[in-house]
């Protein structure tokens, strides 16, 4: 097996790559899957891993080869939503038998994806989740999906769809929001104020399509900052309160995170 | 004239009531409107002015009665996201036949009024702008233009609407969003990094409704935070780049954003 590794937002670290590949060779020693790292994920222009016509170029370019499998995205950070609508109609064959995995900005590559019907689509640990703190256990729950889909490494709720809740707040009514009509929606954030996963949460419920899901599974809010003014409420209270006046049935927690223990979610 | 005061997101300081009150009797003494704060201005419900139910009461009953001529919301920050899609259905003829006046987060409820024809509304100065720099001259340009459409408060373009960036991208896609077709948008936002603001324009532009706007005019971009890598682009160069992608004409500056400069944008 072959694993095609681009960066459509930011730049990874020099010991990534290493890193990853030293767990396919622990984990299937002779056997492990080929990791190709594009050079473009280790270009920096300002806050992006290239500029947009190099990452566009290197995505197509590892898409399209027929001789890769399964594209996985580097990392997350911001600049996917750059390149993602250009990307769709440059798309060939390949690309479409291919399995496309990341998280976080990467959502919005995995959305408009999802939303063309191309690919295999899944929410997934990143190369760059190797830094974490057991990030290793990340990055060998990916390959062991990747490689044998094995079982333990995803959520098993089906149809299912799984994205960061400020990246899917800024697909909502553009032509690159899935329709999720029946699918669970999981829901997971990093890093932002409560007043803010409050109003993303008022956002993405209030949209037509997003009220056609099956349900809401919240993942975890990590590493939300302390604002000037506690806001009085926590995530679940926020996430049941959208649910309630949405419609949509609240359906309780999903294990997917910026974390270490996020699992794989297979779209559809 | 009598201007009722709400606050539908989070309250306001004590002194914020006499200091608006004093400019409006010394720039028209005897003649000066009357203003009225409602108590609910002051209530504090962890990060709002007094919870969803109390602050959607205090906007219809004050929306609702024919004795006053305008609502000029108090404040911004979070929270009329909450309760604008409840406060339409309740809204009756006297709340049709007002003026409507804020900006920032009160861009929730003027969004939601003119997608429904609701009323008189505009982009402007708030009560609690007094407490700025110069903010005696941003409120006293939002009475001015209250009480006598002063020629000299407005932005000349229309049919226009203003918006903070931020809030119009988490009203796109919803029923809240407003037909902008024909008009020129402007943007600002403040406290925002340089990729949340290259996010959010990309989001915006990316909407088929918003498409169909004249063009796009820059207002201000303020108090942008340093991030841990520079982004490697002005703002400028951003809202050029979306205006291309997009085909919406980019039509230069505005004079609008969060200080005391701020200029009353009626809508329409």
């Amino acid at each position: 097996m072959r694993i095609g590794i681009v960066a459509p937002s930011c730049p990874i670290d020099d010991d990534v790559a290493d890193g990853v590949t030293a767990r396919a060779a622990a984990l299937y020693g002779a056997d492990a899957p080929a990791l190709i790292f594009h050079p473009q994920c280790w270009l920096v222009d300002g806050h992006f891993a290239g500029n947009d016509a190099t990452r566009l170029s290197a995505l197509v370019e590892m898409a399209n080869d027929p001789a890769i499998d399964a594209i996985w995205f580097a990392r997350g950070g911001y600049g996917a939503g750059r390149i993602a609508a250009d990307a769709l109609p440059l798309l060939n064959d390949a690309a479409r038998a291919k399995t496309w995995i990341g998280y976080s900005d990467a959502g919005v590559v995995l959305a408009a994806l999802y939303a063309k019907g191309i690919g295999t689509v899944a929410h997934g640990p990143m190369p760059a989740d190797i830094r974490r703190e057991d990030g290793g256990a990340a990055v060998d729950r990916a390959l062991r999906w990747l490689v044998e889909r094995a079982p333990d490494t995803a959520e098993p709720h089906a149809p299912a769809a799984a994205f960061n809740l400020t990246i899917l707040s800024h697909i909502i009514g553009t032509p690159l929001q899935p329709d999720l009509a029946g699918h669970v929606l999981m829901l997971e954030d990093v890093a932002e104020y409560h007043y803010r996963i409050d109003r993303a949460l008022g956002h993405v419920t209030s949209n037509p399509g997003i009220r056609q899901v099956a349900g809401i599974r919240m993942g975890r809010f990590s590493d939300i900052p302390e604002n000037d003014r506690p806001f009085g409420m926590e995530v679940e209270t926020m996430v049941r309160h959208w649910c309630r006046v949405s419609g949509i049935p609240f359906l309780g927690t999903a294990d997917i995170g910026h974390d270490a223990a996020n699992m794989i979610v297979p779209f559809g």
